[in-house]
């Protein structure tokens, strides 16, 4: 996966909060990030889960996997780069780089992220604006 | 304060996830171990939050302090230590101690809560069954 | 996979810190919820991240993916269930359930954790006395 | 305290994974902003634990508090705004508000910050490179 394959990026720095004892970046915190690239992404392309809620649905993550390969330490700058992989009936997947500020890739990430019907507990078909937002952004 | 003075404990266990990069417990993770406290006093004096909003109530940290004695590292066992101190009008105060399995006073807490009108964002006078929970605690 | 498959677990309860705005676990908290049951098997089984540390070893996660099936809620108590799935050169895979405590499957979780030396970030064959304890914790 | 006291801010946006069930920022998390904002402020200042480790030494937060005054939400871009307040002998005072971007002020936070020798468990001086850096900042 080279970078030219994630249209988007955002940049973080890590805090001292999210280092643990191991002097590097709990490794949950990968969910954090992928979340906080995800949040950009989805602004950027318009979609917004309080829009989404008005038309009385939602959106979940379903899945998600994280591979790490070198870890981040405190103060390091970071990309969380995402890009939309995959757009199906119910659910999209999302896929993620974490790269240090100098171009190591210290872990790659998916999400499958699902939309449904709080009343129902169900899943339910994306809604047409949503999924021409998602497929524009799936260059 | 002496142990004697807490009528009521919960023990927990320290998690790698609540470890920073000095190898003991990062600060601001006192303070959800000072609600995992408050939340179980509440429970043993049948104070629910989702009872309080059924009654269109709602309750909120106002002020919260900690003063750090001691470290607590990776798999410490410990008592998170609570009482009533004080109940106002509007709000009550809550003190805690943090101390490891063997006694050692790790960390003093503070909280001040305050019940709230969610519509009004305005603080209201505490239900009385509420405040006669809190009193019955205040030993 | 049946409860029954797994030979172990440790019951949490939700703290308030680990919901988020849908009133529900916040995603990455799964992956804490493992830690704690990785942790508490690995003490189960006599394997203590100190010893490794002082024959110059340490271990790592390199891989974990979490299947999300319901949410776990504020206060309810649950069960972390953990088994070794499998033991290879120099890492192996544990498998998590993580079950509310009416027996509701709420997520599913895989992680692989490989044993290393830090001097050299390097991957090495996992020590004797390490490998034949998780053998004999993966009934 | 008007925004003017305050000679150093940093802009941050809340993450999901910041909220709580109430729909708002978890309260331990304005310790989290706190170090995001203290943090900034040391590299600003050009004072660093790496390098005070160098000399045997660390610093630690000894007393912490916050008094909540409005919820931020997720997606709120907001200021952390951090002040030294005072310099002592082996201690100094952060002040700190954290203010919506569209200056609403949501908590006012306090910290005490002391350096010690880790070996001793014992407060020290603080160095003179650092004082003189914490002084310089305290406008």
């Amino acid at each position: 996966m080279s970078d030219g394959t994630f249209p988007f990026a955002i940049r973080q720095r890590v805090r001292f909060a999210e280092t643990d004892m191991q002097g590097v970046v709990y490794y949950a915190n990968y969910l954090v990030y992928a979340e906080v690239g995800r949040s950009a992404l989805l602004r950027h392309l318009g979609i917004r889960r309080d829009a989404l809620q008005k038309s009385g649905l939602d959106f979940a993550i379903g899945e998600a996997s994280v591979r790490y390969h070198a870890p981040l330490r405190y103060d390091d700058e970071f990309d969380v780069r995402v890009r939309v992989a995959e757009v199906r009936g119910a659910s999209w997947t999302l896929h993620y780089a974490v790269d240090r500020a100098d171009g190591l890739r210290c872990a790659d990430m998916t999400t499958i992220q699902v939309v449904f019907d709080p009343r129902l507990s169900k899943a339910v078909r994306i809604p047409d604006d949503v999924r021409a937002a998602l497929q524009g952004g799936a260059r």
